[in-house]
Order: structure tokens, then C-alpha cells, then sequence
């Protein structure tokens, strides 16, 4: 079953594409404990396949910034992959100071007016002001995220009157619940895979050209009022969504999309 | 609050990102019903903002393949993203047979050796085969997703036994359970952006350097045993997970990730 010259009618890419499938899985997962991959001999005998097979296997790892060259060492990983679980409505922070330091630098924090479809979705009458919030996330120094957050007045001015290093060092979550007073009930969560913006690389410090995951959450107060939409970009190089799912649920309605 | 030249320290890329961000969601979510963007007059009242700093936005759209130009009609929407509720452990098709007619292109159906993680994830002994399936799934012809998946003899005999037309009309899940006899248990999954490589943006028809979301989904039987691994590339264009989260549910343990 060695994949080179069987004649199986199968391209060295897509062969190539099949190893990187499960070796990313690998690397995401923290499978390497020493950060260091297996070397190109032990791949090619555990995928059964050929060298340059392996090799190109690599280079689609490499391209994706996942893994390293490092002379003397071999093919090593990049920095971490962070897994958020997506069962549970959590701000970020809250997840990730599990793994390192938190840092949120705040970009802005004002009261702005709303576009109208922000404005309708939060629930807001026309002309009336939301609080705009825009930060980028940091773990252990490294850029994570970047989020964009319209705030309903009566959930954000709260926020604002605390002054930045109160926003420096908490997740808008748990100031909701704590500053604000107001708790949290429901969020409608959005998931998909975009390659970022320029500007978004540049203040992610990623490559051009990278994957980010953006996600939109549209959270709730517990009474149902609409108070928090966020937009938020995760660079896909640092951050797994995870979740557990059981198939006995799968009869259960399509979930609301607004 | 007019964003241009109000000496508010952003660049325009700053700002055509902000827009961008909430035209990507309206457009995602089905909110244009034409399927035609307003113009660029009406966008510059919405937002506030500059002529020139729409423009920007929708360039960013374009990029990300959401948008396009047409002459004498505007900025339309291209394609349509299916909606896939990530709270229900479905197969793909079964989600989006309520969206148009799915066809599974069978590229390969046979058995393999699997490397060496795919059988410990399997719970396979060293040296026993796997059942190697390859489909490219189309929504209304259209590709929307390449999925490999390994599955042990157990389940993934039988399916071959049955022959590609049955693979080609019918979800794995399903199959695995009318055919196979094996009723599904939970399903851990793990979802990533990725930028994806020559050979899957050839297969999924898709413009190089695009993104897709990188799902891998490793599905156990009700006894518990695993029996499905999956690695799915899913065109990031097409295609937006969605959930809706608890905020009650905050404290449950981390989810297992294996």
C-alpha cells in the first residue's frame, strides 16, 4: 500500500494533502510533546508513502505557519494552538488565562453611532448611540485575536466610566455581569473561515494573506434584550474551536439565525 | 461621527474593516434578500463614513469572494454560505439536503493501512486496515467540501460492500447506522481556519488562497469505541457554522480533546 509509483492514479498533492490532514491534527493538539515532529524517515514509514510525499507534506505545514525548519533539530512547531471550547458561552480570557498571561490592549473605547443593521440587531431605536470597544487580544505577549464590540448604552456607558485599565484586564463578560449589573443569558454564535485583511494582519502580527476564524456572537441579557455584538477575529494559527457533540441531539430544531 | 478626516487617529483600512465586518455578517446571513448590497451612497449614510472607506470595504469583500461588482446592478451577493448548526451531530448532508440537492463525489472507497495516529485514534491494533473514503460533497453542483474519512473494518466494510452509488447518495452517518447496524454515539470535534493548499483549492474549484474551515471530527459508536475519523475542508465562502450558547453552561468542564 506505498503510495509512490502504485499507480493508483493519485497526484503526489492530493497524496501530500492526506498526510498534512492528519499530521495537523497532530500539531494542533499538542501531540509533539517536545515541539519536535517525527523526521522525515519515521513519517515516511508511518504514512507508507514516499519521501518527497513527506516532504511536500511538510511545505503545506510550513505554508500554513504551523511548523518550522530549524537546522540541526528538523521540522518543529510554531508557537501553540489555544483550544477554545465552544460549548460553553465564555469570553475569551476567561479561557485563555488557563494557558498564559491575558493582556487586552485597548484600541478604542467611545460612544459611537451605530450602523443602522448594528443598531437593529442590538435592539437600539434609530440615533440612538451604542459604545464601541475594539481590542486586541494577547497571550504570553503573542497577538490572538481581535475584537470589535457595540455595546448597548445602558450595558456599555458602565464600562466606559471605568477607564481603560478596567477594560485592560477584564473580559467584557464578566464587567457586564459585575460593572454593569446586568446577566447574561443567551448568545447566537457565528463561525467562519475568512483570509484576513491586511489591516487585520497587520495588527494580528500575522502573515498576509493568513486564515483567521471570524466569529460574530450576538449575546444577551438574561431578559432576552439584545446587549452585546461582537466581531471577532481569531488567527487561525492560534486558536481551535472545540466541542463535544452527541448524535441523539441531532433531531433538535434548526438553532435561530438572525 | 463622520470618520473622515475627523483627526480620529484611524487609518481608512481601520475603518473599511469595521465596515466590512458587519456587511460580511449581512451578507452571510442572507440579510440582502435581491441578493444586491445597497449603494454606495446609502452605505456611506450608514456607516458614517467616507465614500472612499466603503469603497475599501466592499474591495474587502470582493477579496474574500462574499461580493461582486456587476455593471449597471451594484455589488451583488456571490454564491450563498449554507448554514450548518454546529449543536447537532449531523452528517453535512443531512443539514444540506434542506438547501438544495447534495451529490457526494466518490474519489476514492477502499482499504488502506492507516498511519500510524489515524489507527491509535481509531483504536486499532498495528497492522489492521482501515476503510479510506474520499468524497467531494456539491450543494446544487456547486463544490462545497472535500472530505476524507477513515473508518474502521467494523463500520466501513459493509459501506464498501454496498458500492460507490450508495456512497454517493447517502451520508456516512446514516449509512453507518442502517448499514453497518451501529448506532452513533458523541462526536468530538475540532474546527480551525486554514488557507488552503493548491490541491484542495483545485478540488473544491475554489480560487487559491482562499480559506476554508479545517474540521476534524471523530465520531465513537454508543458503546463508546471510536469508529469515524474525519479531516473535512469546507470552502470558508460557502459555509458558516452556527451555535447558540448558554451562558449557564460557563462552568462545565473543559471539553475532552483527545
Amino acid at each position: 500500500m506505498r503510495d509512490d509509483g502504485a499507480g493508483d492514479g493519485l497526484t503526489r498533492a492530493d497524496r501530500a494533502r492526506r498526510v498534512a490532514n492528519v499530521l495537523r491534527g497532530q500539531v494542533l493538539r499538542g501531540a509533539f510533546a517536545d515541539g519536535v515532529l517525527p523526521d522525515e524517515r519515521a513519517l515516511v514509514a508511518e504514512f507508507g508513502t514516499s519521501r518527497n510525499t513527506v516532504r511536500e507534506a511538510l511545505g503545506l505545514l510550513r505554508d500554513e505557519g504551523l511548523v518550522a525548519r530549524r537546522r540541526g533539530v528538523g521540522t518543529v512547531v510554531v508557537g501553540r494552538a489555544y483550544q477554545h471550547p465552544l460549548g460553553e458561552l465564555s469570553g475569551l480570557a476567561e479561557v485563555l488565562q488557563r494557558h498564559g498571561t491575558v493582556v487586552n490592549e485597548v484600541r478604542e473605547a467611545r460612544t459611537v453611532r451605530p450602523p443602522l443593521t448594528v443598531a437593529r440587531r442590538l435592539g437600539l431605536a434609530d440615533g440612538t448611540p451604542a459604545v464601541y470597544l475594539e481590542r486586541l487580544r494577547r497571550v504570553d505577549g503573542r497577538p490572538l485575536s481581535l475584537d470589535c464590540t457595540y455595546l448597548i448604552p445602558e450595558v456599555g456607558e458602565p464600562l466606559l466610566a471605568r477607564g481603560r485599565e478596567t477594560l485592560e484586564r477584564h473580559d467584557v463578560f464578566g464587567l457586564i455581569e459585575r460593572v454593569a449589573g446586568a446577566p447574561l443569558g443567551r448568545a447566537e454564535v457565528s463561525v467562519q473561515a475568512v483570509v484576513a485583511d491586511p489591516a487585520t494582519c497587520a495588527v494580528l502580527a500575522m502573515p498576509e494573506g493568513g486564515a483567521v476564524l471570524a466569529v460574530e456572537r450576538l449575546t444577551r441579557l438574561a431578559d432576552g434584550r439584545p446587549a452585546d455584538l461582537e466581531f471577532i477575529h481569531l488567527r487561525g494559527d492560534r486558536l481551535t474551536l472545540h466541542a463535544t457533540l452527541d448524535r441523539a441531539a441531532r433531531h433538535v430544531a434548526d438553532l435561530p439565525v438572525t
